[in-house]
């Protein structure tokens, strides 16, 4: 967002160091409210069964068309875990708890943390395509269709998680570029 | 922050529901901007040494004058890592490196985030009160100011941190009110 009013008292904005500070904010010239950026979190949940593994076709941008898990931006008032269980319901219609904490990725170059979790799903529990989403399927590891995944985060945790599967105890922590 | 005006236009921002969306946002009367608030992330570091554990003094609201662990809100631009690092640095003068996903825990009820990471620094490691810090100091495990700690996220990742030592494999996620 281009930051060029205060959203307080809609006077003009200054893109300076405050007093006190050590790095540049937009700062009101009338109010002195500082406006904070601050990196967003992305909450995930790879959902699997028998060895496969709940992937959605994205229905909106970016990278409309391309497969991920589900996956969204944490709200106010969420634990992280209830924000990938929400993902969860809104893009697969699954539902899901008690998940597992699996990998944290961050990304500064955009400003994003993604934070994945797992959660071994049964069998019969059912699934099907939210409003944001054109398909959803079970992918055996080998159907995975990997250059047709939307994002790096994606393809390295489901990666990391077959790498690491059955057991899947490790917790990564990883920087992408 | 309590949004009235359009950061990118100046205009006026009603709370409602966006088209598309499912919840409530400050949305622009005149350009249509959305403006989001996500929860924020807060790194932070738990150095230690010989069964001690390093702490901070606060100088600055909120709990000035109680103890902590370096910790605070990540920088756009950086990995939670690197920001619990800055932050070592800047409230301790410690320079720390190569730090271990420790704890994660989720405050839904204040919107933030705390990842807190562990280093064991060794015996002979300079550190020294920072600008928000009155004072810093290495406490064993027996001397630990429990009821003068700054926050519910200190005290209870250092009691898992003691819990756990010296393995400390486990990483942990919990939700706190």
């Amino acid at each position: 967002m281009d930051i060029k009013f205060c959203p307080v008292c809609g006077s003009r904005v200054t893109f300076k160091i405050p007093k006190g500070d050590n790095r540049e904010r937009y700062c009101c010239n009338k109010c002195n409210e500082i406006i904070y950026q601050n990196p967003k979190i992305v909450a995930g949940c790879i959902a699997h069964v028998e060895k496969k593994i709940l992937l959605c076709k994205r229905a909106i941008e970016p990278r409309k068309n391309f497969w991920t898990i589900p996956a969204g931006f944490l709200e106010n008032g969420e634990s992280i875990e209830s924000g990938a269980i929400r993902e969860t319901l809104e893009e697969a219609n699954l539902k899901v708890k008690e998940l597992k904490l699996f990998q944290i990725y961050s990304i500064p170059r955009i400003n994003q943390i993604y934070i994945i979790f797992l959660k071994e799903i049964k069998k019969d529990d059912s699934f099907s395509a939210g409003d944001e989403t054109y398909d959803v399927g079970l992918f055996s590891f080998d159907e995975i269709p990997w250059n047709q995944l939307a994002f790096q985060t994606v393809s390295k945790s489901l990666k990391n998680f077959i790498n690491d599967y059955p057991k899947n105890t490790n917790v990564y922590n990883d920087v992408l570029e």
